[in-house]
């Protein structure tokens, strides 16, 4: 076990225990020496981190100042992961794990309404030679050097058509749709926590069709699902689209995407669903007697949402005072902090607390009461911005004598988004509570829409697209050119085709690259 | 691709494709002669299992005459699940990831209601010298030979104690409890499905503690959440109790089982919960601070249950028909079949089925519809008792004319199991099939009891014991021998001692091998 022995040189009884954790000690030096701090934080905690209460716990990189920073320390302070032992693998931690639930919970149900069933395919399979680098290979089972090295599963497309292939005999055998909610394995060299990790969750879906036509209103069904749940759930307003033929997935006809813009103007692709024609069919030779008694190869799709949409989600949301969440998909809706300075004041106070916890968590609201004595209401506040809590309730003596509740909003900062004397009535409290949540998940699109909008530039020539990509912008313009010409756009201003988006400007278009009529417009942007 | 491919050679407009499949194939000749029926198979299927609606689509080896090959039969009669392409490894398909998932869905809001939250660890961990031969190790990453070689999770005490080692500092962060659910690898000789694979899913529980004696609290109430679960869904009535030492988990100070009695009378290790006490938190300096600041290390536990419960289902309840599940775990509750001859029949009865399946929905019942017109109703009939639902519903014209429906009990074959006349008014309706529902579920536990306590014997003698073992029948009697002498039995016997049960006899015992007095009696059985 000694490669995973850690010998816990700190803890010892003449050092103080609390808040040695590296990203807080790190930030409690200021943010424009963060390597000088992190150095300390490696011999001994500063002082300023380790006070109980202090109201520096779990602050972070400004997100104006280094956004990479800001996202890692986020990570950290708001104890969403951790970096597991192996290079470029990651934790995912009870908070974090839970908006991942969240995710998997809607989805699950949006696919089962659509006729999809769980289901799980093994994620050890046969070496396919020549096949992506990106892979991890075992290649020792059982004390003894295997035969045929094993792929540890980077994604399903060829063991879902081995089986397919047994399954699928008749068109009444059609179409077959599954998912499966699992864990993938993908040797990249740069990593990044939920982004870009060795290991990740994810659900991919695979469905087996008896036409072209099919398959096609399949795929673009499940993009419309991934966009209605990054609008409606995740107030994530991605632009769905079309990827150009160099960014189609390589075994597919079409893949569609959805494009979200995170806080540093990055695009991410959150989802992906393809059209995979009879790629894999003819390759695997999975085939079917249709009604007329013809043998013909089926027609594929597959699309998958990952952990990486976490990510999404904090660096859209996020700002200087830490994660903020869209109350639909959010672990806890509503914390409720209790407050009192006098013994006496203790009971009533938490009296009154437990009531209003009962009347919310009745109404279906998921709420969190923190009356620990090991920490001061300060810290508290501090520490459930960092966590994203949309709502806040905040009840003291006096609240208790008004019969009313003190309620801030995580999205409004300071005295503008709190409000006082709410009334404690239960149909009251009930109602206005969920309509601020409802105001907030509302709010959070609407900043997200205006931010993305500001963000995406017009362009007519290429000089333009490079201005607007130097200033960290979205492109958009009509485009016709050669598959050469977009790789010289990405050598040159390191922007890709993000998408042709599914919603067009009308008129006639010209190809700012090359001039000749263009069918779309199509979004260049840096991305993730 | 080419070590993927399948040449699809039976596969030719001349050659019929319909129930080409092996197991039905296989099944259409005398249960006695099954090899020649697989040898058949593979050239071309017999007739009769070609047939369109024929009754005999589906049936099984009988479980009397080879238990082992009923139960394969069964997994892929009832499409529970399949081969994968890679020895040992298995496809869980969608009916069969449904009962996976009936499992999750009840322990899951235990695991939560007693203060768990689930997360995820990276199944990629550094390899530990010296560990299990069943691991199976990633060697190469990135088209790269990897300068540590990669153990891919076969359970993660290790990297929980690494990040534990992290995360715990002071007595507050204590208690630490946390589950996942993940694939696991183990690289296992002899497979059977869902019973031992090289890879499974299961759910780990690890949790950490201040001392000893909450420990010990936890593992015993997770092994009593798994003991409720599977007598009050699952019907399964397992002997929980704890392992002797030679049985114990190694790194555990002890381990609590659930012990369950399979049809053939073998016993099945259907869930383990281990107190760990020291022995982790000391290896990784898992350590905190507590109360009156000394440094201690955490006392732990962890806990799970796995894919291999399914396998525990299908050999606790089925019978010569296939598949028997229990009401509350059963995927599809009722199966509502229409029946009609003449055309204009069945305008009508399609209205009433709709009509049943709404009310019966509404009430929260899990229903399907099989309006098929490519099988006929005795071909459903005998399809959904191989699947195992538990009730079905016989709709023809002249229950509509009747306003009433004929209900069938899975349980029960035959005349006995059938009610005619079942009334179509909701409630009365709805009453009835909650009420049988209950019934076969309270029915299948009871049968499994006097099945199990019919199959224990009570001996005060090696010899006694012996005699039992032979019989296939488990063993009780008083203990307190040698693990030596333990391990002799398994050696002249094959049985293990499963565990010493909670539940004891009454009265001073005397060790049924040397003779000395004895605290417990102790449960010995051939298992899986």
């Amino acid at each position: 076990m000694a490669s995973l022995l850690r010998l816990p040189s700190l803890l010892s009884p003449s050092k103080p225990l609390l808040r040695r954790r590296l990203p807080a000690a790190r930030l409690a030096a200021p943010a424009t020496s963060r390597s000088q701090a992190s150095a300390a934080a490696g011999a001994a905690a500063p002082a300023a981190s380790e006070t109980r209460g202090g109201d520096r716990e779990g602050q972070v990189t400004p997100r104006s100042v280094d956004f990479n920073a800001w996202y890692t320390d986020v990570i950290a302070a708001a104890e969403l992961a951790d970096y597991g032992p192996v290079r470029g693998t990651m934790v995912i931690r009870p908070y974090g794990y839970a908006i991942w639930e969240a995710i998997q919970d809607y989805l699950n149900v949006k696919f089962k309404e659509t006729g999809h069933s769980n289901m799980y395919f093994p994620q050890e399979a046969s070496h396919v030679e020549g096949f992506s680098p990106e892979l991890a290979l075992v290649t020792i089972g059982g004390g003894k050097e295997l035969e045929e090295k094993l792929v540890v599963r980077p994604t399903s497309e060829t063991i879902v058509n081995h089986m397919f292939t047994k399954w699928i005999q008749s068109y009444r055998d059609l179409p077959l749709m599954i998912n499966q909610w699992v864990n993938v394995t993908r040797w990249e060299m740069r990593t990044k926590p939920f982004i870009r990790t060795l290991e990740f969750l994810w659900q991919e879906g695979h469905t087996a069709h008896a036409t072209l036509e099919e398959a096609e209103k399949e795929a673009m069904q499940m993009i419309d699902v991934y966009t209605k749940f990054a609008y409606e759930q995740a107030a994530i307003p991605v632009i769905p689209g079309r990827k150009s033929r160099v960014e189609t997935f390589a075994g597919a006809n079409r893949t569609y995407t959805i494009e979200a813009m995170m806080g540093d103007k990055k695009a991410l692709q959150a989802g992906t669903s393809h059209n995979l024609g009879q790629n894999f069919s003819r390759a695997f030779g999975t085939q079917f007697m249709d009604e007329n008694g013809q043998i013909e190869h089926v027609w594929q799709t597959s699309w998958a949402i990952s952990t990486r949409f976490v990510g999404g989600i904090i660096m859209t949301h996020g700002d200087d005072a830490g994660l903020m969440l869209p109350p639909r998909i959010a672990p806890i809706q509503v914390v409720i902090v209790p407050i009192w300075k006098k013994g006496d004041e203790k009971a009533v106070v938490l009296e009154s607390v437990d009531s209003v916890q009962k009347i919310l968590k009745e109404a279906g609201i998921r709420v969190k009461v923190d009356d620990s004595e090991l920490r001061t209401p300060g810290w508290k506040f501090n520490h459930y911005e960092m966590k994203g809590i949309p709502v806040r309730i905040e009840i003291g003596p006096r609240d208790v004598t008004n019969n009313s509740v003190v309620v801030s909003r995580r999205d409004v900062p300071g005295k503008q988004g709190k409000e006082f004397g709410v009334s404690m009535d239960p149909s009251i409290l009930v109602n206005h509570i969920k309509g601020r949540l409802e105001d907030i998940q509302a709010s959070l699109l609407q900043k997200a829409i205006t931010f993305r909008d500001s963000n995406i530039v017009d362009v007519s020539s290429y000089g333009e697209l490079k201005e607007a990509i130097a200033e960290g912008k979205w492109a958009r313009g009509p485009w016709s050119a050669s598959d050469a010409d977009e790789l010289k756009v990405k050598e040159e201003t390191s922007a890709t085709i993000r998408c042709y988006p599914f919603e067009q400007p009308e008129g006639t278009k010209k190809c700012f690259m090359t001039g000749n009529p263009a069918e779309e417009v199509a979004i260049f942007a840096k991305s993730y």
